[in-house]
């Protein structure tokens, strides 16, 4: 019923009919997977790749090219089909022949890292289009500094109403406008559809005016009318503002008995109504067979990238820029990173300052700011809390994309998603703090920093009780464990001065694992008062103090409840229990070494765990014969130091703790 | 420079002026707080309550009462210092005194439960106003149940610039439009300041505009207007549609030389400014004490609200639906639904059905629906996956709130943030569902759940790679433990459709801990096939099969590894290895049994655990001689069983662990 009325054969309508097919056929042929949205929206996406789009399929990192972001990730036959037809090299036929099969780059959802021409892995709803931002805005601070003839690209997002009921969205779009990220063009699958079935059945947004109040160029458009979608695309770029184009279309579009209805979603179609298809498209080559002629139509796409790359890489080698330009999309300097690190941490042995890790945060980025020329530092709005501004740092605007602090407003989820895009964009070194309990609120965005090994750091401060007075709501307890869960995050809590620097030049030149620093509002001793060149922190556990002679027991502790450790550690030696303390400020790098390193650290004596948090995650660290001092209940609101003595966790009870087991 | 410019000693003002001195010397004497949104939004909660809302301070829970949430709970200091005037009996001065301190009920954000008064638990942002969306829900739902005169209570919020720019306040506002909820207001407190300074830093979003284009009535008022927030209030009463009044205001309005500053946010005022401030306002009285004429007036909105509550009572006694309405709000029929549900276990163990726990779980939910009149479900549209609508649920919408499935849309936060007010607004026993691995999606609501002790019940479908295809963004390896991590959270994951009923039992009849339900998409067979009326999930972990003699090995598994672990079982057996089979539905529940049990279900000998999962959380359960099968990185798109071959969660590794610890 909704089959087009004559059958169009241009180039551009086999071009979005070839989605459509390859999409149903490789659904059918796994038996799993979402047809709905690729046949829905091939129409737009064969106009926005024939006419707008500039990739190179030969050279598909090229940097100047334009990123596409399928928000929509269920939908991800749309981009296999299309990359396969552009010539991708590693998305042939028997890719797509494949598609959600073991071993194959054609995963359910477009995973970033397993076929070129992914921008980003895209699944979790709301997060492609708030990637997609921090591309854009990367584009244009890059752009501030190597200019056009450099970085001179767009961001193009397909999203559906998923993307768009999610929260994050808003917190996407209030940033996109605000932040007059022209080059950005959502183009809205607007089908009315969703699994439950009709929109109406849960939302009742005028999403136009929605865009509108947040400062977004708007437009509708009939999806399936190729001219007026070109016609848009167009005006969309000439505007200032982001854009919105919602796409009016059928869901399944080509289906002619399933099509506009929620049951082509996520479900294949099956033998007769993939014939039908057939037959209403005029489509009359076999599954996983494309004439030609298609090839040719998107090949002449591929050859336009090519031949802009080939001009963009003619400029770059006339540029006095390409070398800051290559640098700044290079791994950091880490020779250049450590060594001033290792000056600083000389000097800060030498002076032992007793601050709030925190601080010691702020200190160790302002070496590392100065160290590495493309950081891009911000905060949900706890600037002054989390102490991400280092001196120097200019905010980003819609007015000076030329800054490098940028003010993300009270939006964790947002603010790490926009990371994620500014890392997968490339150009800078992202990082951006919040209060250590609202992780929470980012976690979604940190687990695809984390799936799709992003060097992001986030700068969580706040991280125990012993932020005190704001009470459960506002301390972690559970945070710790939550995240040494996850896979490929490095949770980090250094215990002091020294430890932040370390860890801040770990983090800092990650190539692939995220960091989510865990540092306390409350002032800390310097610990570390030997300087050593050597990154201790990097070891994730080390022999903080040993004891003088052979153990009897060994203190392990992170953090701020290092500081309680040792002087745990004193009250034993009154006692003539020698007890040596062990700081582990990231239990994944401890886990990473060898053996002999871990027995070296742990030793044969009992051991003691203090950390102001659950114990769930201590287990590899403590072994048998052990005892954890800790939290096992929401905190409370009360002045930090009363909180310790509250629950129980002062040098006196982990010494305690240590003779329960000795005796 | 923002005092008023003539002293206004109305019995209104007085009560705005004795919000604005409380705060400030509470703050002060506390050197800790947030002085500047109850002074900025003093006049407009004072015309609230001095004209419109009505509570009990003699009967706090009264039902039919306003509710009144302060999602911006940082501001605590109104609420604390609004009903200490009221005279709720938990509230007297030496708690306002004690403002932040260790034992006293006015903790540094609203907790639910610490004090009469507090509707919910605030300070994590936007989370107030999505709450207060489930009890203007509620109370509409409620109401077409048992008629105005019974159901007739207003909603307000107060809410800041960060609540708006959270992205769940998008969820909550597209859900109040799109229920119609006529009842909420919500009071912005339009102060252009966050923390890091103007709003101008982060956002341009035209916040009316995009409120209407969520259908809602939207008005703007000077804040400070008294006369102008009463019919603005007016107005929105009178309108069907839930209504944003913005309130502009002056932060810190009333302190001379710092209000309007985001200096006054968060911090103390300072001996100097509360002098000013004091000379500003003609106050005279000492700090913590308060004339008569305060009392007085704030005594009369008590008087008023108790009148409201009597005559309540009245309609309530008089009422032939008094019965059905105190069953409602009253803890669930737990003996109804055990009876239903050991009469429905009895059929399962005799057919033996083999389904995915998602399934069970429906099928338990047609005996919980049945039994409990007031079950209020949902899904974030993912009905058909999480099969979370029995037969007979009609959709709950603006035109008929006597459905009780919620379609709740793409929002999982949203969802579990309204399921939290849908519980404290007490009426009915809520429950939603969504894939497992977008609790994180929701988790900061989940956390809320816990913290206040609500019996919200988590239906999480698609509980681990055994979903297959959708591969690493929708398969969950790291949820288990991380919501394990969590205080207060039952973590169920039962094996079969028998263990589903129970665990359906526990969470359906919970009294304050919520429940988190990790059912699977896969088949599984009915393990229980003798019928016993115990509720054997109860304890958490059981053994489901003794080996024949004394255990070689003990093999414990949760959900869909179960299964796997009997197989193994089998595979030693036919090697002569004796093996037992522990069950462990719900860790947290068998951390509360005492140690005779769990010795006797553990056993002494060696241990394996089998999940389909990360390892951490499992320590308890494991001991020393152990061993664990299951994830250690992210999953994979492939088909379920050829996943768990690739990553050796297999019968056959289960075995090979156990013979490699018995050797």
């Amino acid at each position: 019923m909704n089959a087009p009325t004559k059958i169009d054969t241009s180039a551009e309508a086999l071009m979005a009919n070839a989605i459509r097919v390859l999409t149903m056929d490789a659904v059918q042929a796994a038996n799993s997977g979402h047809p709905g949205m690729p046949m829905g929206m091939a129409d737009v996406a064969a106009v926005l790749y024939n006419r707008f789009l500039n990739v190179d399929p030969s050279t598909p990192n090229w940097q100047d090219r334009d990123r596409f972001v399928l928000s929509a990730g269920h939908g991800s036959m749309l981009i296999y089909s299309i990359n396969h037809m552009l010539g991708y090299a590693d998305m042939d036929m028997d890719q797509v022949r494949n598609f959600r099969q073991m071993g194959y780059r054609t995963a359910g959802h477009p995973e970033y890292g397993h076929a070129d021409g992914i921008e980003t892995t895209t699944g979790p709803l709301g997060q492609g289009v708030t990637t997609a931002v921090g591309m854009a805005l990367a584009e244009r601070m890059h752009n501030a500094r190597f200019g056009d003839d450099l970085v001179d690209h767009y961001t193009y997002v397909i999203a559906g109403d998923g993307c768009l009921m999610e929260g994050i969205s808003h917190e996407a779009i209030d940033m996109a406008g605000h932040w007059g990220l022209g080059r950005m063009i959502l183009l809205w699958d607007d089908n009315k559809i969703t699994i439950d079935g009709s929109t109406d059945l849960s939302t009742s947004t005028d999403q136009k005016a929605r865009f509108a109040a947040a400062k977004w160029h708007v437009q509708e458009v009939d999806g399936h009318d190729r001219e007026a979608v070109a016609k848009a695309i167009e005006a969309a770029k000439a505007d200032p503002r982001p854009s919105l184009i919602a796409c009016k279309t059928v869901i399944g579009q080509g289906a002619p008995n399933k099509a506009g209805s929620h049951k082509v979603h996520g479900a294949p179609l099956g033998a007769e109504e993939i014939a039908a298809t057939r037959e209403a498209l005029g489509w009359t080559w076999d599954a996983f067979t494309l004439p030609q002629e298609v090839y040719d139509a998107w090949g002449a796409v591929a050859a336009r990238g090519k031949a802009a790359r080939e001009a963009w890489e003619a400029r770059l080698a006339a540029s006095d820029k390409a070398e800051a330009f290559k640098a700044s999309i290079s791994a950091p300097d880490a020779d250049a990173l450590a060594k001033a690190i290792d000056a600083y941490k000389a000097k800060l042995s030498a002076e032992a300052p007793k601050v709030a890790t925190r601080k010691a945060s702020e200190m160790a980025l302002d070496v590392v700011n100065a160290t590495l020329p493309n950081t891009a530092g911000g905060s949900a709005d706890l600037t002054g809390s989390n102490l991400t501004l280092t001196k120097g740092m200019g905010p980003v605007s819609k007015d000076n994309y030329g800054g490098s602090y940028i003010h993300y407003g009270i939006r964790e989820f947002g603010m790490s998603a926009v990371m994620n895009g500014i890392t997968l964009h490339k150009g800078f070194v992202a990082y951006g703090g919040t209060f250590l309990v609202f992780a929470d609120y980012a976690r979604p965005a940190i687990r695809l920093s984390a799936l799709m090994g992003l060097p992001v750091t986030y700068v969580m401060t706040h991280d125990s009780i012993g932020l005190g007075e704001d009470g459960p709501t506002h301390q972690p307890v559970e945070h710790l464990a939550s995240f040494r869960a996850m896979p490929n995050v490095n949770v980090m809590r250094p215990a002091d001065v020294v430890e932040t620097a370390e860890c801040w030049e770990i983090a800092a030149t990650s190539e692939s694992t995220p960091a989510l620093m865990a540092l306390s509002r409350q002032n800390l001793p310097c610990l570390r008062t030997e300087h050593v060149s050597e990154n201790r922190s990097a070891k994730g556990a080390y022999v903080l103090r040993e004891a003088e002679g052979a153990r009897d027991v060994t203190l392990i502790a992170t953090g701020s409840e290092v500081e309680i450790a040792m002087n745990a550690a004193d009250l034993l030696a009154a006692d003539g229990i020698k007890a040596a303390v062990v700081s582990a400020p990231c239990f994944e790098l401890f886990a990473a070494q060898d053996d002999a390193y871990k027995a070296s650290v742990l030793g044969a004596a009992p051991r003691v765990g203090v950390e102001a948090a659950v114990e769930q995650g201590w287990g590899p660290l403590l072994g048998q014969n052990a005892a954890f001092v800790g939290m096992s209940s929401f905190g409370a609101s009360a002045p930090a130091g009363e909180l310790y003595k509250h629950f129980g966790i002062t040098a006196e009870a982990v010494a305690a703790a240590a003779k329960g087991l000795i005796k």
